[in-house]
């Protein structure tokens, strides 16, 4: 992998601009503390973004659409065909998070990355394919050297669009059938926790389906044992199209001082592979929610991260993230707006 | 207390369009639940609004102020004039919940219930006081029997206001150095649980502070022991102004068919009073966040109640429910604009 965007540095954030943000906080007319994570969310983007007033208005969503080809083995409650149906469905604004984003004034944007059938021109989404799905990793690498390469770039690109047009936050989402068990499988890999703490019921798998799909994953890390040595590795082996988008772009975005919110399981195990390959990316990365799936808190323990949400939420399509946005938005305005205690005449305590 | 809108029917959520709200539902174009709480939240807002598509646009915000006695003590980190100086802070918007509720499009109206000043006239503030405060509960009642009355009537008076508006849900909140006193010793009466699992820090005490409200919590409990054996009777020896005000609130809004988004700590304990006043109000409370003072939790689990966030919020002032606020909608909102498997001709798995 010797891409340009990759090894370009990613921006440090700026103490002297949380430090600012954090002395704010404590003159605003409110005991010390009381405003409790929304502080900090709001002392913590001041430092990324490098503004005494940060600001998280204009939010760009990227969903990464891929098929991945393990679901031969039986490991999802859905076919196969319904990537492609939801992305016409996100195309159509029906979706959870077309929703979602009409009502949050965030643009939206969906990447095919590489779905079993394309879909042909939508409005709204960008054709970037990196295959018809991924190989089924339980006996093959999910995809190659060049397939990957494609996937990286359709995330960076996207972050580059993103960037382009304005934004202050980068959303990413993910949709496919079957990633779930490449989210598991790669965040058992990456963290050699077992897979059965990894796996879950994904879009609602019974406990013998969970069973199964656990079993699908110790297969697959045995086949490939010698061949997870390295990020770029374990996503040869065992990743996603949209995983792999996923990476491209939170990388992409940091380089441009665009903090991340990061959505559910398997946009986190995206975010933990992308850590592994950039360990400078970690202070972007804020975390929406955490998910029914049972594995994500692993995920998140293992990225030193703690969500705003805990909803139940298990969707993915990065509506997570949309729901959490609000958050970001009142922490930023509080801040902004509030008066301090030396302009309301308010006794100090 | 013989006062007639006290013991007015309280209506109980419509099944019907809980059950035809759970039915759409699952006919979503996402996994079965997995939309955890919202989905939840859709449902119970369809049942309390008696509406096929709830909605919380329409959002009044009361905030109740008064002063207490008991802060002779010394159990706040905080001088009693800041009370009045809040309220000036309320009317002239820079206070967290002025932010919030302008930010929202909620409207905002801040009721003096009795702070130890009158501010006199403001913009935005209600005059319907109480008294000058309550008194010292270590020794004497909190109030009397005719103050309660006024600081029920003026909660009663303002959810009157609020449904004349056509608001599609109540937020209450509350301002009073010295209330998480009351508060705790209410929680405490009511309860039966020990002063020093309901007593926190409030606005800021450290452990010595802590350790001495829960002393004046023990004395006035102590002193008040024959005065204990009703909701309205631990009002009068324990009570708040902004409590008693919240209390009436609470049941005028139930009645009126408005749901109820709880804040914190001291308004979890006003909802804990009005339960025991009227079992029916139960179903109309949804709780926004859990509080960082750490008696939250044991109220909210004597409420049955699970709340949405978890923050570290302690400011009150109603900014809970306002930060929770974007949840609901958001959750009526999906219910209301996502496609169906069949609008959108996907396969249902």
């Amino acid at each position: 992998m010797n891409q340009s965007w990759m090894s370009a540095p990613i921006p440090a954030p700026s103490i002297r601009r949380m430090e600012g943000a954090r002395l704010r906080q404590e003159q605003l007319t409110k005991p010390r503390g009381s405003l409790g994570r929304l502080e900090e969310l709001a002392i913590r983007l001041a430092g990324l973004q490098d503004r005494e007033f940060p600001s998280v208005d204009r939010v760009r969503v990227v969903v990464f659409a891929g098929d991945h080809g393990v679901t031969a083995a039986g490991i999802s409650a859905y076919p196969q065909s319904v990537t492609v149906e939801m992305i016409r469905n996100f195309s159509s604004g029906g979706a959870a998070i077309s929703v979602l984003a009409r009502n949050l004034g965030a643009t939206l944007e969906v990447v095919d990355v590489g779905t079993i059938r394309d879909p042909g021109p939508l409005p709204g989404v960008v054709s970037c394919r990196a295959g018809a799905g991924t190989q089924d990793f339980r006996t093959q690498p999910a995809m190659t050297t060049e397939s990957l390469r494609i996937a990286f770039r359709a995330g960076a690109e996207a972050a580059k669009r993103a960037v382009a047009s304005g934004c202050d936050l980068f959303i990413g989402g993910e949709m496919g059938i079957g990633n779930s068990t490449s989210a598991a499988a790669l965040a058992s890999a990456l963290t050699h926790k077992a897979p059965s703490l990894l796996a879950g019921p994904g879009t609602g798998l019974n406990a013998k389906g969970v069973a199964r799909k656990v079993e699908v994953i110790e297969e697959a890390l045995d086949h490939h044992q010698h061949s997870l040595n390295t990020p770029v590795e374990a996503l040869l082996s065992l990743g996603g199209f949209e995983i792999a988008a996923l990476i491209g772009a939170f990388i992409v975005s940091a380089q441009h001082r665009v903090p991340i919110l990061v959505d559910g399981y398997i946009v986190s195990v995206a975010a933990l592979v992308a850590t592994r390959l950039r360990a400078d990316l970690a202070p972007w990365l804020l975390f929406s929610h955490e998910s029914a799936e049972p594995g994500h808190r692993v995920v998140l323990e293992a990225l030193n991260g703690s969500a705003l949400l805990d909803l139940g939420l298990r969707l993915g399509e990065a509506s997570g993230s949309a729901v959490a946005l609000p958050l970001l938005r009142l922490a930023c305005t509080l801040h902004r707006e509030m008066a301090t205690f030396a302009e309301a005449g308010i006794s100090e305590g």
